[in-house]
């Protein structure tokens, strides 16, 4: 509805549905500005989308989609809010319509299948030389499959997913992990993802930035169920957290986990963990992630035994009523670690 | 035969046998300097012993004793090698011997029992007031109950195992984790500890201590085997690992066994792993520790999946031929992280 | 206050006191009737006793004792209303007093340091070649200790846990797995396991009649988890668990745990898991067990990957509201085995 | 070579080349013998296509096809030393090929990459109403997809995973779980199946026998595991294997691993275990049944916390020298069952 009036009255951003997106396409391209594409504007992509568009909007054209109109209209309204001018802002009724009218196209998608749905019809519109760049989180099998149909359209594919969760997307500081077939693809997406992040990893060939961000992510869930179990063993043998945490950071127990995002209430102060374990990292987000790393282990015969078992926890955890919209950090409520200790 | 050798030549410690040794009490009493006894020198306790000698020679008696007559004789040769005058040096026939001398009793025990059997012929010797401080790493119920039998005498106790290694007992920068009744107690240890070590945590009550020690050290290995999995997944996926390393430590991945302490070969220049897993921290003691930590753990009635888990793993590493004298970091090199990737 | 009145009444057992012990251990002894002993009258201990006093009372004498003033009232109680004659029956003020007076003692407690605690009274009373049998499940290191203490006395023990359940005690079919210092040990107690169990197998040296508990307890445990996970994955890849059950029990899935004692509701008719997970043997009984077989794994340097995995899991579910009365099978709900599926 | 003889000298079977296959179709279609195809001749599917071709060859011409030409040979020759009549039997050089002769096609393939590919030119040559029969074990989401490709083309799939090892393969003797559209494919697969096994399951859907398959082989892998814990343990606390294996398989710790196929040597008198783990199910393959049912756990969100710990364990133990052609048994070996106990 606000959309349809943002529209009447002709101030709001050009949509292009099918039918006129060979108008639409024709139009952009008589000019000199280049134009950005952004898929996928949901919690994280609308903050780093913002931020693209924000940096890049005197220089270049942006065009948007998602399924949900809503997004949509809370992107455009959101920037006008911020004073940020929405003349050169689009809405691109489908993935196709994006990908015939971008030279970079951006796209940030819940899971594999959703990357593989909007690849689909994405290549459909796809010229020569045209930058894809999917910062979703998805399994190494589908990012290689996904890369291999964009290279088959003379086009370009980077996989760049993102470490930081949503503060570090709206302040414009996430880590880049990237896999791409060249270096040259890296450099021509690294001025975009420079806008929204300060970290940028050429990992390797197409892939391997999602292998760096799941083994990252995975290296963090056996981090964070450990030191839950080490604080909740901890007070049950009378040790204070505050004091045992002091004795970790100091010594050769010290991790992220515990330095910086610990998991027993009020040791970090701004951390879920001290705020009921709302915000941050969802605990259904890491068992989706953990899922990620274990399937990748099947798959390349590598042992994975904390990894396993870790995944374990957090799909039960992710699957217990009340806890399933909490941070992830949140095992150390599930395991008991906020219960009065009986003497 | 060596030792007989010194003892014959006159110019060696004095050698207090049970039948002399109240005499050999009176002697020392006569003086006005206090007297440290040091019981346990094995690879930890000769370093630590050596270091709180050298640095109380000129204030206190020392009294030694060992059940290996071979690291007495040692003790005494490296001291003379070091400059260090072996005037105020004896060795005691037994515990008890040191015991009935000494006015501070240290001891560093392999496990346990070993504790236990030792500390029922202490409290045999000891006067009032007598402060025993216990480095071993041992579990808390058997800390709690050998304090209680000192109480019973009217001496004082103190638990205070450490973290840091031969390298650090050999600095003297070794962290100390202290359970003791009171301040006071503490307070009592902390001159001597000093010489020893760089931190010292007064952690709580009697087994405080060992709660703390046992609580990093799962912790340490519960991250060292994550470290393990991730970087041998990461390399079969396509990363080296000296990028995700630098990729993990600027994330939430970061942890002592990735910055400081990393199970891949070369990528800490010093560590273990980049010297065939030689020297370091044993993984038979590991295993020992994670057996002292899940055992708390059943008894406090604290999930410690993962805990128990990498428990499991470093007793098979331990009992892996081969890897047995191994630093625990050797899990890498089990899991198959050295072998050639098939492509 | 009911036994008070038997008691006044002068119709009801004998009680024993500390002070009239000696008086009332010569008048036993003036008769040829030998005394049977029996401590520990909790839910398994109440059968069993139940069984033991009904099959020997025309030619044994029985003494009772409980820290539970209430269980021996009912005791005594349910034998009147079950016809059988109290006049043999006599209830202890101690334990120390049951060792007194009993050429047998028999214990059912429900954990190591009551079998510590009850026998450092016991043995204070026990006279030459008294046999005590020691039926609680406890770890073996105690049940070794405390055999100690009673051959110090002159006097013999075997350790003789049970398995079965309540209703095998109550039927008087339980198991019965035995470690003694001999052969003979196990035939002087036989003739009275047989009144309470039909199997007793002599398992070695005191102490193997618990490591034979808890090893079918550990593998139980093992199985028990397995069959969850295994009928949770089934029903959510299509399969009816009916359909599932016939297939593993006619292949190599099989185990007690899915023929007899299924864990999913109504594949068995009379089992805790067809009665809301109500009856059986609880899910804390189990968890202990787990924790008795995982830190004599520690103790011995045996790897137990799984069984201390399964303990982990039997921990959190006893923690869990609403589970920790449960039958051990629950854990097939608390992994979500009763959900709807999401299709 | 020894082909090209038998082909040369004009006695052996027909070879169909893809240059001669309409010809060799005309041929076949002229008589009213249905043709039954098998693709895939390694250790079990030359068994099992030996047992069908023998049992039909009266009334049906049989084509087989492997991408080994020695397997080929062998069948030919072995059939012959039978005393079966190869007058019926044909090579064919592919897939398709035997999907354009056959009424039935059954394979038996490593894997699901294998099926995936077989299936990619058996379509190509499928006529209508043709029944595909796939007796690999392979992913549920693999089965689903190739079910649907053969549905396209109008013809009909079931997958009909084996559970019995190469011998119930040699005998006739497999169990067979079966998915399929519909009741009426699975009664025209039955009489076909019946010659090769003893049990035919359906179990619902495409996909639910290969469900089937991983949940049975799951349970087992856990079993497995969980049985040799358990004997290794009670070794080492003092327990005969032979005295432990009586109780458990008397008592709530009995499974198909301990009565019928224990891990201990010569417990059980013909399992691999008795025979240096020689024959009988490959660590190899249960590493990957389990990677199976564990990824299949992961896309359905269901906690298999042991199942996961399991295949994590045949990963390491098939990854370890001279132990990865070995039955799955030897777990028991890997984890220290042989070695001598320490006292």
């Amino acid at each position: 509805m606000a959309l349809a009036k943002i529209l009447a009255a002709g101030r709001g951003p050009v949509v292009c549905r099918m039918a006129s997106a060979s108008g639409a396409r024709r139009f952009y391209s008589a000019g000199k500005k280049q134009t950005l594409g952004f898929i996928g504007l949901g919690q994280m992509g609308f903050a780093m989308a913002s931020n693209l568009f924000a940096s890049t909007v005197s220089t270049h054209k942006f065009v948007i989609h998602d399924q949900n109109a809503g997004s949509l209209e809370r992107f455009v309204g959101t920037a006008g809010k911020n004073g940020v001018s929405t003349s050169s802002l689009s809405i691109a009724a489908t993935p196709r319509d994006v990908a015939e009218q971008a030279d970079v196209v951006f796209t940030m998608l819940p899971a594999g299948p959703h990357v593989r749905g909007v690849y689909e019809e994405v290549v459909k519109g796809l010229r020569k030389d045209v930058l894809c760049v999917d910062c979703s989180t998805i399994d190494v099998a589908t990012a290689r499959e996904v890369a291999a149909w964009v290279g088959e359209k003379g086009a370009r594919m980077v996989d760049a997913p993102v470490s930081g969760g949503t503060g570090a997307a709206t302040a414009g500081t996430l880590t880049f992990m990237v896999g791409a077939a060249s270096e040259r693809d890296v450099e021509a997406a690294r001025p975009f993802l420079e806008k929204m992040g300060k970290n940028i990893y050429h990992c390797g060939l197409n892939g391997t930035g999602q292998a760096a961000k799941i083994c990252n992510n995975m290296m963090l869930g056996i981090c964070m169920v450990g030191a839950s179990e080490t604080f909740n063993l901890g007070r049950r043998l009378g040790l204070a957290p505050s004091l045992l945490n002091q004795i970790l950071n100091t010594s050769s127990g010290r991790s992220w986990s515990t330095d910086t995002y610990n998991p027993v209430p009020h040791l970090n102060p701004n951390v879920p963990a001290s705020k009921d374990y709302n915000g941050g990292f969802g605990v259904t987000l890491m068992a989706k992630d953990m899922g990620l790393a274990v399937t990748a282990a099947t798959a390349t015969h590598t042992p994975v035994p904390l990894g396993a078992a870790a995944e374990q926890i957090y799909k039960v955890v992710a699957a217990t009523h009340g806890l399933e919209g909490k941070d992830f950090s949140v095992v150390y409520r599930w395991m008991g670690g906020e219960k009065e200790v009986k003497k």
